[in-house]
């Protein structure tokens, strides 16, 4: 295997196609695997880089394409005749034209459509037309469909005959003259059983499918939950409008992880990879939340400035702040980002909320009353015993150590209820509960903490 | 298709089978794909599991097996006489078996080991050898191997022999007589391929393969990077010794991404599903964050204390600590993540470290100046105009916002470093960099405010 990382590999290329060597170019290329040629090609100098795709075997070239990013993507059509554009077009699947066409200014897909043959453009509008979440507009319309009463040698030969255009054979589809979805076959089973079965009789009737209009996420996690390697998407009518393969089902895993991901640290999401991504395009996914928080954390120091007097008349009180704001914080992140991810694993729904509530409550209870009595010990010992810090009387210590059992009761409930309720009312848990948990349990925490030094030192 | 989410379904289940009618709790079962078969016996008494899982039928039954959480595993074998459990064990897969025995006490493990047929014994022993997050550890040894001088015919009359015992027949790998992979070929490939063809002429030369002791993420990875359906996993001598499949790399993933979370909000990752963890298990995989967070939280503390003084002459600056630390924590997380997700997907290297930080500085910069301008404006017509707060100088909102743009600053090379540089070390990037940063950060910007207050306000 050949190792890109080291950066030895593109030197050479570099190197080799500034001598002009192309063919010994087109040797070094064709190891690599598609998406490893991608990402070489995009290291290479956007003046060369129509000059090394055109050295790739037709086929190979169309399997490049696909794995490059828009801004290359584009860069070629633009430098492709026509006959070249309609090559590539050809060997290209249906998803992946709408992928491309997604990705590109208006002009350039004009032009794309204009070179695809009509029967792929019918689909290829057929998906673009379905809403950006759905499974329909991830899905191919190129696969396998057989009749019932096909024999298996029937199958197989339909099979070595329309097989090479499909996007998958190793599941096939059992329609009826109405294209209504019948049942399923495996190739496996194709192939192990009799050549003269009919495919009523071995197909499998009992087939789970996606609706064009499910959530595309859900579907993944169908595919994933049930270890399949294709889902059908069918339509109201139950007819079978096509299939959604794992490779694209993973990619729209990874894609709502990185989104999770980056809800929960206040980013806006871009589909770009972080190296692609420019300063300025990076700069506007990061300010809005930073902003908002700003903006969010000024009631913190609302509720800090209303108790200024107290504060300097007691200033130990101050030292302890940031601890209980932090562990606050850090409480409820545990909770909300445990059920951000059950929630998009389906492993947790709203009708567990009952079960939740009351698992966190006993939860936060011992955490609480760990964290309470650890830090009664370390500010007897450490603080007042060893530091001789006179400040630290029984009552502060009191006063700190049930501020941390009430924080941290509360930014788990927060914490659990949070992700819970804005899944049940539809929206992202990771962009309502991420964020703001912090902001949240800060104003809480606080408010307990003054409340409790009211309370019992009189301030 | 059923919908299991309302309980209705599963009340049924529970209705027929008090009122022992077992054909009919049978084919109601039978509907259901495995995963969901099992996610439904969870639910019931544990004293009905064994009845109703002796109603499926036999091969169904494994599948469900597998599917099932440890506990109930455990339950099922207990109450296997030694032909049921023969019999479940002869269907299970290699890499199913070893998952299990994993997951099983000693005395369970043994009894399954006594009931295991030799050659699976073998295979079995030989993957627990593996290290824990190896490729070998999830491989699986039942692919099919064919032969170069084989003709298509050949191959896939063997493929219909052996077939049924092997995990996928999708890819099949060819091998020289020692076991060396020599190159693979799709079932799509020798199904379009001519009967007569040899395999030596069709296969694809050009394998990427792992090894057994390759991080099984970096496979898993590798696998969906190259839309493969198995990975061949190859010893030290280059000879195939198994496959890792797509939805074994799909758990490796979910899994991975769960721990990434759970690492960024302080949680010691548990294998089990959010519901099955107990309270005390959830409060030991959730405590020890807290406690040393709690602790490092203190040192934030000593610096506020340190400056108690000039907090007390000066009551209008306290105010303000919540914003700076939580607008520097925010600015922090949000590089960290995007660093740390960018490094799991490998979209980022250690070698792009110069030009990740020279992005991460101009972004600060931006960032820095717009926060501090939009405070800036705040403070001058809000505070002091608007609500008449006259402790608000101009050299208090040039403290602030000087702080604001050195603490973003500071905040984000800090989010950036942290992860690259753990990553390089071989260190998990989400443990060292996930809930450390806010800590540090809160101390960055502690120390900065208090500088810029004594150098501008004299204190």
């Amino acid at each position: 295997m050949i190792d890109l990382e080291n950066g030895v590999f593109l030197e050479q290329v570099e190197d080799l196609s500034v001598r002009k060597r192309w063919p010994d170019v087109r040797d070094m290329l064709t190891l690599l695997e598609p998406a490893d040629i991608a990402a070489v090609l995009a290291e290479l100098p956007e003046d060369r880089l129509p000059l090394i795709y055109r050295l790739l075997p037709k086929e190979l070239a169309a399997e490049v394409f696909v794995e490059m990013e828009a801004e290359e993507q584009e860069l070629l059509i633009r430098s492709f005749s026509d006959t070249e554009l309609r090559e590539v077009l050809e060997e290209l699947y249906v998803d992946d034209t709408v992928d491309l066409i997604e990705e590109m200014p208006a002009t350039v897909v004009k032009r794309i459509l204009r070179h695809t043959d009509p029967e792929t453009r019918r689909s290829v509008n057929e998906i673009l037309n379905y809403p950006e979440d759905s499974a329909g507009s991830i899905m191919t319309t190129e696969f396998v469909d057989l009749k019932r009463d096909m024999t298996v040698s029937d199958a197989l030969k339909r099979i070595r005959r329309t097989g090479s255009d499909k996007e998958t054979i190793n599941i096939c589809y059992v329609t009826d003259p109405g294209r209504h979805l019948l049942g399923l076959v495996s190739i496996r089973t194709l192939l192990l059983a009799d050549e003269d079965d009919v495919i009523e009789d071995i197909m499998e009737t009992n087939v789970i499918s996606a609706a064009t209009m499910d959530d595309k996420e859900d579907v993944a996690q169908d595919l994933s939950r049930y270890d399949f390697l294709a889902m059908p998407v069918v339509d109201k009518e139950g007819r079978l409008v096509g299939i959604v393969t794992i490779d694209d089902a993973i990619d729209v895993m990874e894609e709502e992880t990185t989104e999770d991901f980056e809800h929960l640290a206040g980013i806006t999401p871009t589909d770009k990879p972080y190296l692609r991504t420019g300063v300025w395009e990076t700069v506007k996914s990061r300010i809005p939340w930073l902003l908002l928080l700003m903006l969010s954390a000024t009631f913190t120091g609302v509720v800090i400035s209303s108790f200024e007097d107290s504060l300097a008349a007691c200033t130990v009180l101050m030292g302890f702040i940031p601890m209980l704001m932090d562990t606050g914080g850090n409480s409820g992140n545990q909770s909300s980002v445990a059920l951000i991810r059950s929630l998009s694993l389906g492993e947790v729904s709203f009708s567990d909320l009952p079960s939740v509530i009351w698992k966190e409550i006993r939860v936060a209870v011992t955490c609480g009353a760990i964290l309470a009595f650890c830090n009664f010990v370390k500010l007897m010992l450490v603080d007042r015993l060893l530091l001789q810090n006179t400040d630290i009387t029984i009552w502060v210590a009191a006063v700190i150590c049930l501020t941390l059992i009430f924080t941290v009761f509360c930014a788990k409930v927060v914490g659990c209820l949070m992700p819970m309720i804005s899944d049940k009312l539809g929206l992202d848990p990771a962009v309502v509960a991420g964020p703001f948990i912090t902001t949240i349990v800060d104003v809480l925490s606080l408010l307990i903490y003054f409340q409790f030094a009211m309370l019992l030192l009189g301030l």
